[in-house]
């Protein structure tokens, strides 16, 4: 192992301030938020209402506030919540994009978050004014037929969405894709939808239980118009924040 | 959907810089290097030559230089060149740590990354001072028993050693523990000392089989002392800087 050069620029922490006498680097969070509609996942897009990429599309996001933000989880649950309302209850950090090329106003960070809620959190049209606050436009747009995105926004969607599908395979995670309460054939569908893929019932079912993320809402029936009455189930409190996993994929 | 109460300061990029006027974030990049040594996972630790951390263990680290660094990637192979002068063919972004608290000079983030590189690549004596340079003292500490760490940086090896024991699971990952080159039982070898497990000789060749990432070595083969002899394979030029993946794991 060859000495190094100067010890003096060490780990997150160096002797003093000095070697940070560099450029700054911006820091920024951004969102990529999913929703199932109509059987396919949707993000949601911000118009960007100046510039930089004045008038594009882009993931809801914006720089840490160094004074108000705990950490940059905090950041982008604030950052959510200022720019579509939403508290998501699944926030999770996806990966961290960084370079000199991707913003022309200086080299940056954007720590890349993703959250996951029900369609009807999202009440409101699709590519509708908002008509309240700045009346910024937004859509829900399939990920499989995005906009041009600002950014590198296009390959963060990207990567969150393979990210969903690689967890759900032995994970809780499309739960929070349902609403509160839900029959096991309304999961299995959300499962299918975000796997892209059909789910074998038998081993469904055997992952849920294995999964132990669901209780039966006491004599909750749902009749369905072709079927025979199903259990309505609710998600046990202890996994409204917090993924169930288990050791197996649901198809292996 | 809520409005938002201001567009202003959007995603990765937001009107002007004028809404950047916070106290700036601290920009570090901080490096779990692992190695296998006598069958166990090990990490590079420095000792701190300066404050914060002074005379603590630490990650080897430091910050990004903007006018130098194409990216965060390119800052975590710079740093773990000039400290360790090691350049390790596999070095993949883990997490970022951030927040208000992690580091007395400020609020920070730290991205993450983990390399991976055969114990003979890092030739020197645990614990030894290294003559040339600062003299910067270095030790290989196994994983499982690490001296106190400065900053969050326990944690940071913590989810390393779980990700390099979750990816290798379905991927050629354990073999930049290898040199350049080694025989089947080798491997497998490596591939049990990462797992903490006994791996079935049938399925792992199977599954070394379908990663298609070794080559024989023509008419090399390698005579243990009470084994027959065993061909000796080196890695395919095109995953020397990648993965291969298969969709299972090598215990399932």
């Amino acid at each position: 192992m060859a000495a190094p050069p100067s010890a003096a620029s060490s780990p997150s922490g160096s002797p003093s301030l000095s070697d940070t006498d560099f450029p700054p680097v911006l820091c920024t969070v951004d969102v990529v938020l999913l929703t199932l509609m109509g059987g396919t996942l949707h993000a949601v897009l911000l118009q960007r209402e100046d510039g930089p990429h004045r008038g594009a599309w882009a993931l809801p996001g914006g720089f840490i506030h160094a004074q108000e933000d705990g950490t940059a989880w905090d950041a982008a649950a604030r950052v959510l919540r200022e720019k579509t309302g939403i508290e998501s209850p699944y926030l999770e950090q996806l990966a961290t994009y960084s370079g000199a090329g991707r913003d022309p106003r200086g080299w940056s960070v954007s720590i890349v978050y993703c959250a996951l809620v029900p369609a009807e959190l999202l009440a409101g049209e699709r590519g509708c004014t908002r008509g309240e606050g700045t009346g910024a436009r937004w859509q829900l747009a399939p990920v499989g037929a995005l906009p041009a995105l600002a950014f590198d926004h296009a390959d963060m969607v990207g990567l969150a969405v393979a990210r969903v599908r690689s967890k759900s395979q032995y994970s809780s995670l499309p739960v929070y894709f349902c609403g509160e309460r839900m029959t096991l054939p309304q999961l299995q569908s959300v499962y299918e939808a975000v796997l892209g893929e059909p789910v074998n019932k038998v081993s469904f079912r055997r992952k849920i239980d294995e999964l132990g993320m669901l209780e039966p809402v006491d004599g909750l029936l749902e009749s369905g118009a072709a079927h025979r009455p199903a259990q309505v189930y609710r998600l046990r409190e202890e996994f409204r924040r917090s993924l169930s996993v288990v050791a197996r994929g649901l198809n292996s």
